[in-house]
């Protein structure tokens, strides 16, 4: 399959006149086809480019309602709960997590959830967003079953994707990851590559691990990582995305014909307001550089911290343009002629 | 190795009476002594009974200060810092737990970090406190190092313990879980059982994966949960206990003689705060339902929640008395004498 590079300016307004198409107003596709052209950009093409297809698909079959704005549903002192009005993912998260952070610089923590909102792409862009910006974020989504809890054959938790960021330096420390120890979308590119994934990563047909894509395909039996306790996680940040943005649970995604209408959680503190804000850098930099003196494993590549990678991949993205498959751009050049 | 069952009320007494002497108040020492009491009756033997004489001989050696109170440093609104002034870990999370349940009644979210404290023992110790209260609690600890960076041979981050819990009826779901995949504790327990450990839990010397407890003990490469999501997450914790708390990082805390001193966050929410908290109990039962009507795997138990085996055997030890190898029993029954 050829892989050809394509200009981050380029991909970005590509995107955003297709989304002129669907209704959105120039400034909110503007701010969306960003955030689609920098998850690509950042090395993300799942939920950058390889996911704009079925978010036009969404738009067509109205899940998703590009004119909706957040509304607020209750506010009670630092912590608030708005409805998302199924309104588009990226822009309800971007929307939370400014709010988080206003409330955070007001009272130094912030908790702002959102129901009824869709997906929200890649987490990791709104714990980059508030890092660069000077706050922790702490954030995470529900999504429908695509993992069993532990001891079950049957998908009944979500992956649940749960971000933490800090700010580091210009950039930012960003975990962002997952319930399952991989996603489908690995596992299926795994399997095309007739390979096996590096670690166990679901349950074969007798019950025991196995690293065969195929095999965890077939029974839809995906790991939890740390078995017992990414299951046990993605129960609780369920949980808690359902009750405090009174949304709907796992469950209750589960029972629709599409995954929308999500419950999130944006939560951000704002490092200004620490006593010892003029030391924290220094601080995170000793960590940081403690870790990268660790002695390697000559197995493995080089020691990295979370996010670390995305700021090579960005570099390179943007000098030589973003990484797509011809075939997948070419479907969205297509999407141009309304 | 015999077992014998000691009674609740004993145990909570012995330990007291051993407390006051060493300079526990009245009062400090029938809190101390509770929450050792507590984690023994509800089945977290390794941070109850079998910890509480390394505990004493840390006050031996004035590594924890029994008079110690802890100190306001700074406070930004729904966010504080605190100095635990090296007290007991126990008391000084309990103080935490209770401040950020105060600000939280007040702001609908409260973060408390603390600096300079000790080792809480087991960190759903708070969050049952917090959640059978009507909070949401997230809580973590910073550790000494005991387990690599991904990639890496020799431990830089620490096991650093997080909790997740929510109220549930009159009890709680509560997640207690570390970055590593199995404690240093169970595997000395399985290799001394000349058993296998149910699931890889660390790498050989090779480099590869092993269930083989020995071969663990012997690199001292315990597995982060998830691989390198669970260093990945170990690693943001860490920072976000030291910056928050302008305290010890995992990295400070190794160049200690012992583990003293650490880095801890405390956030709670009142559910009574928010629009739907008249239906959240019946939310989460959903939820609850769904899962535990989960299809099992033949080869597991069944499927349950995080805290709800912790009911059961509260209900056990308190009527048949707690599980405790007779010899550690006659050895603290031996310290009453001072």
């Amino acid at each position: 399959m050829e892989l050809i590079r394509v200009p981050f300016q380029e991909m970005k307004s590509v995107f955003k006149q297709i989304l002129l198409n669907y209704n959105f107003t120039e400034n909110k596709a503007e701010k969306c086809a960003e955030v689609f052209a920098i998850n690509s950009l950042e090395g993300v093409y799942s939920h950058g480019i390889y996911r704009f297809p079925r978010f036009v698909d969404y738009l067509k079959k109205g899940y998703v309602d590009p004119g909706a704005e957040p509304e607020l549903i209750h506010s009670a002192g630092a912590l608030e709960q708005w409805n998302g009005n199924l309104g588009p993912g990226i822009l309800n998260a971007e929307f939370c997590t400014r709010r988080a952070m206003k409330i955070a610089a007001e009272n130094g923590i912030g908790c702002v959830s959102i129901a009824n909102t869709n997906h929200w792409m890649r987490g990791g862009t709104y714990g980059w967003q508030a890092a660069k910006k000077g706050f922790v974020f702490i954030g995470w989504t529900n999504t429908e079953k695509n993992m069993p809890a532990w001891g079950a054959k049957d998908s009944r938790l979500g992956n649940n994707p749960l971000v933490f960021a800090v700010p580091y330096k210009d950039e930012a420390i960003v975990l962002d990851f997952a319930m399952t120890q991989f996603s489908y979308g690995k596992m299926e590119a795994t399997k095309m590559e007739n390979s096996e994934l590096p670690f166990p990563g679901g349950f074969d047909k007798k019950g025991s691990l196995t690293s065969n894509p195929s095999e965890i395909l077939e029974t839809r039996r995906a790991l939890p990582i740390g078995y017992w306790k990414g299951a046990g996680l993605s129960l609780l940040l369920d949980i808690l995305a359902t009750i405090l943005s009174a949304g709907r649970s796992t469950k209750d995604l589960s029972g629709l014909e599409a995954e929308y209408g999500v419950s999130q959680v944006f939560i951000a503190i704002d490092i200004k307001k620490l006593s010892n804000f003029p030391a924290i850098e220094k601080t995170i930099d000793e960590i940081i550089s403690d870790i990268k003196n660790s002695v390697s494993d000559e197995n493995q590549p080089e020691v990295r911290y979370p996010g670390e990678r995305i700021v090579r991949t960005r570099e390179d993205n943007l000098n030589n343009g973003i990484p797509a498959l011809k075939k997948i751009w070419e479907k969205i050049l297509d999407m141009k002629q309304p």
